[in-house]
């Protein structure tokens, strides 16, 4: 007996979490990393294997187009993109991403069957998408691949991004064989694209809380992030008096509470914020620190949050430097404003749903997501399934294979109906809702 | 006309400033790197020129041989051994280390000259020596191979110290050319070393306050550092509730914090600490850390306050526990007793400095030295020149030539005494002066 396609997909699932796998059960498969190549690898060997070309952008980005339309006569069919991303944090979880390229990979195997069968009329093409970068991890800043194709970050700025040891995203590309041309047959020019679509487990635990498998996402956080510089003076840590140190650390350790205590100035969770990244300079046993940099994020639903709050921060980094004598430069980067997803895509979610008969409920993400990039040129469908504890960047980061499945089974109808032309016309970004604009 | 031994020796410490050289002034030279190599190589150099023979030990020490005694048909010499360490703290100043060994090389020039003319009758031979790694920026511990010399560290074990990026000592010796034997016949056994002196500037703000050219160490100040591991959980700086982030990086920030607050309880100066190293993990901007390592520093003149700090700071780690639900755990390492030089050669400092017509104070070192390992298995003599603003492990480090050139005279002074055996038979290490002990 065969496989059903859902074996199939959980069977690919978990073959490809052993690509980089780490010992507590995550996977360590940073952007253009040999593990990145290794899952890019596996993703071209799997397109190759049903007659679907593949291509690489001048970027990294992976795209495997399904020929449906254009299977059929439909020598110009537009594309309907499904995808996400397979790079993962350090030391992060098996199903930030990956979920969402193989879920598509597999979704677009079966509607392909379907379109061939009869069952489903396609006028575009599917094209599945692996988005280079998506984590930012090693290169900032994040979701890089989608956010360069989708023409809202500069392709040959992105390429110089350098990681901590100082390679670059061109030379790291260049060193796993995937820096393709924007020129290559197998990439989709933009304005070919008529829809894009992406799975994602949810980050957080609001389906978990409430028992529902699926979430239509209808709105992104506004999120900006802080890049801080705290200089001191190097010393000795035991020969210079303690009145004459100036260290560059402790500045940094205030600044790292007041990223915690900026929280407790706003009802709880409506805003959220930590230091992720924190560079120390020279960083040895013996030596006080002369200078320490920090990425410090910003985020919540209300912009108006995040900037009370980033103006706050700056009136507290001049208290430090009152208290300390140090310096902390801080400069504003990476401002993602609200972005609303087409409320079309969001009621074929509930569409799709109520007919396979699972819950859903409407959702924001807090997190980025390659979809908010691709929502400025398509309209975008991004949906969510449930993660256990709501952890993620995590190794223990969780989802069962029931609520994958789920998952799974609801991007195949929301796909059926967008190579159908469900989504064709709709204006996006989309807007939001009365009450709020 | 020929440049004065006082004008060669400005030139030479001028020039080998120059290898890993920074812009701010600085020298990048850290334990067993090409600019290490590069100074070694000008120290063997140097010798060679003077038909001094050279070897290196097992842990990378270099030795170079001055025959006195032993050129006069004393073939069972025993040495007065001089010098410092030519490595540097990363971006260090370029007085720190190479002042000595420069010093003790023109000063056993000086010394030679002065058996050959009959000045001085020699019963011992110098051995000018550049210890491996005395800074321990790059390998912990620091003080390492001249405490590997006198038995005080195991070799095999310091030999597979790692670096953060994991090239072990014996790897970065290797590399470098510079990891030689015990047996090699250019290394004095332990058992014939009759003394060793070493000059070094004095990275505090005494000599400079007090207006005076020269500071004979009598003791050495109690040191521990603190080896403090702090764990939460990896999740997303953005997703994530606040109240589910377990951030390990807070709860750095309060134990960077309380090294510095411990210093406030007690007696302005009498203590002194600081957090000079720290790993954060998995260190990428939109991720909440899991895992945040750092090693602090205590010191004091009196053990009882380094120990009470101790305490205190383990007791206000259980209340970071507490507030951050986090896990603290902190391992004593590194504890340095007070230590003292023999009286009689801090007396022989005084009285060479009288006959110089230069002042003298004694003083305390706060900073460890080689000199404290080599006090422990021969009589041991620490000197010290003034340093501007007191500060070190830095690049704007700065001591006078006119200042150095003082300090070279008096170790001249001083080797002349000990070649001729002022320090033979004295007890080492010394005693606590009585109203202490």
């Amino acid at each position: 007996m065969s496989q059903t396609p859902e074996d199939a997909f959980l069977t690919a699932f978990h073959e490809v979490a052993k690509i980089g796998a780490t010992d507590a059960g995550g996977v360590e498969r940073q952007a253009a990393t040999p593990e990145d190549k290794q899952t890019r690898d596996w993703f071209v060997a799997f397109a190759r294997d049903r007659g679907w070309t593949t291509g690489v952008d001048g970027i990294g980005n992976l795209f495997a187009r399904v020929p449906l339309a254009s299977a059929n006569g439909g020598e110009d069919a537009r594309v309907i993109m499904a995808g996400s991303h397979l790079d993962s944090q350090p030391k992060g979880g098996r199903f930030d991403g990956a979920y969402g390229v193989l879920a598509a990979l597999h979704a677009a195997e079966q509607v392909e069957a379907k379109v061939r069968d009869g069952e489903v009329t396609a006028t575009h093409d599917i094209v599945v998408v692996d988005w280079f970068n998506e984590e930012g991890g090693r290169f900032a800043p994040s979701i890089m691949g989608s956010s360069v194709y989708a023409g809202l970050m500069d392709r040959e700025e992105m390429l110089e991004v350098t990681d901590l040891t100082g390679v670059s995203v061109r030379e790291a590309l260049t060193s796993i064989d995937y820096l393709g041309s924007d020129d290559d047959p197998g990439v989709p020019p933009v304005d070919s694209v008529a829809g894009y679509a992406e799975i994602h487990i949810e980050q957080g635990r609001i389906l978990e809380r409430e028992g529902l498998p699926l979430g239509a996402v209808d709105s992104s956080w506004y999120t900006q992030k802080l890049d801080i510089e705290v200089l001191g003076e190097q010393s000795h840590t035991g020969a210079t008096a303690m009145g004459d140190r100036h260290d560059a650390l402790v500045g940094a350790a205030h600044v790292i509470l007041l990223f915690q205590e900026v929280c407790e100035r706003f009802p709880a969770e409506t805003l959220v914020s930590s230091v992720g990244q924190v560079t120390v300079e020279p960083n040895s046993p013996i030596v006080v620190n002369s200078r320490v940099h920090l990425v410090g994020d910003l985020r919540a639903n209300e912009p108006q949050i995040v900037k009370d709050a980033r103006d706050w921060m700056i009136e507290q980094f001049r208290e430090v430097e009152q208290k300390t004598a140090l310096r902390v430069v801080a400069k504003d980067f990476d401002i993602r404003p609200n972005r609303y997803y087409p409320i079309e895509g969001v009621e074929l979610q509930e569409k799709v749903a109520a007919d396979q008969g699972k819950g859903i409920r409407r959702m924001q993400t807090m997190a980025g997501h390659d979809s908010v990039a691709m929502n400025t040129v398509t309209p975008s469908v991004m949906m969510f399934i449930p993660s256990e504890d709501g952890v993620s960047h995590c190794e223990r980061e969780f989802t069962s294979d029931e609520d994958m499945v789920t998952g799974l089974d609801a991007l195949v109808g929301v796909l059926e109906r967008m190579v159908e032309g469900a989504l064709d016309g709709v204006s996006y970004p989309g807007s939001p809702p009365a009450e709020i604009s």
